[in-house]
């Protein structure tokens, strides 16, 4: 990494979504107590969420065997919502309520400053989601939020999910630039040491409540990061936006 | 293809773009004309055109033989542009004047009706190119031309260029509708045959001046199309949008 960075040679922003872009915990929490009275929504949201890394390496290790193809979100979520439900001891649902709940996921609503901080950032950058979510499903949350993406990439573009080195170096490949001259914004210092790692600049997005108002997150900064904004709106300040 | 129509079960409208939704002649023709003082720009336009399906034509046939993989437009179109430099003439061209020149077809203007149209069909439909064009091509496009999309759906996902049924039920699948549910909308009948083969409805676009105005194309409707409009405004209007 250099040590100066000069935003005039940035060119494209990429975000990630779920956390850093829009709150999956209050709205998968929400979703779940509308569909399951009486269920607790944010423990659920939270058991969801948690079946998602080990079914993303599930699907990489077929892969990497040769054993299977590259599985949409949507079917990763499916599968992960049969084992909660059954924790949660709920045994009644019919297919077409389990995939209304399933597809809570496209529902969700984005952070207060997401749509005003990208519509700022669109006027100077090309502005992208990059999220593991399949691109129908990033597709319905966009129009439904009003997210103002220039175009929608997505782990599904690039047959591999983060922090697989093909999706941030697609990112660069579809705009034709270099990896300098990509932006990851995430709540995740994961997701943004995995990108540096492939030369990216990166924007950590503080997202204290990502868990819940019951369990704040340290959202301390890090070094290694390019930016570092309360929200999107800062980081569009930061830009210069 | 059942008789009826209801508007109401379409949930996508899939558009062709180079021709469709931009003017390509137009276009590249000012383009020419701007980096190559003195050359026939309508004349360039069309010669360049005309070696786009026999390109695409040999990537699918390399790849059929395990010979290579899927080759953006930009690489296609920059193929091309070698060969029909050579064909004017033009030999002094430097390489960054090349790419600036490759790079007219992200640039090409939008037909009058079709900004104002999209934004109307897509407060009741989603709206996605399904163009052979690569997603950087297609999305820069889009940022200067204000062609409003929900996504950009291109061959660059599908890793086939239309007519492939690939790329057809592509859309299909990522929007998990059932293929009469997306619409696509073309100004060539030839795109709109192979979409209807695959069970997709489809809209004609009359776009007679597609080659130029010197060289006015026929735009009689045909059998088979669900809907045939003047413009996008008209396929708008047609879908109560």
């Amino acid at each position: 990494m250099p040590d100066t960075f000069d935003a005039s040679d940035l060119k494209v922003i990429a975000f990630d979504v779920f956390g850093t872009v829009v709150d999956w915990h209050g709205g998968i929490a929400a979703e779940v107590e509308r569909l399951l009275p009486g269920v607790d929504g944010g423990a659920f949201a939270l058991a969801w969420r948690a079946g998602y890394q080990p079914a993303m390496k599930g699907v990489m290790a077929r892969i990497a065997a040769g054993e299977g193809g590259f599985t949409l979100l949507d079917e990763l979520h499916m599968g992960i919502l049969g084992q909660v439900l059954a924790e949660f001891g709920v045994t009644d649902l019919d297919a077409a309520r389990k995939k209304e709940l399933n597809t809570a996921w496209h529902r969700l609503p984005a952070w207060p400053d997401a749509v005003d901080g990208l519509a700022r950032l669109k006027r100077k950058y090309f502005i992208t989601p990059l999220s593991n979510g399949n691109i129908g499903l990033l597709t319905e949350m966009a129009k439904r939020a009003g997210l103002p993406w220039d175009c929608v990439l997505s782990a599904e573009v690039f047959k591999a999910y983060k922090p697989d080195p093909r999706t941030y170096l697609g990112v660069a490949a579809v705009f034709d630039v270099t990896p300098g001259q990509v932006m990851l914004a995430a709540a995740h210092h994961d997701d943004l040491a995995a990108a540096r790692g492939c030369g990216l600049r990166t924007g950590y997005i503080e997202r204290p409540l990502e868990f819940g108002a019951s369990r704040p997150k340290d959202v301390s900064a890090q070094a290694g990061n390019t930016l570092h904004a309360r929200d999107i709106g800062v980081l569009a300040d930061l830009l210069g936006c």
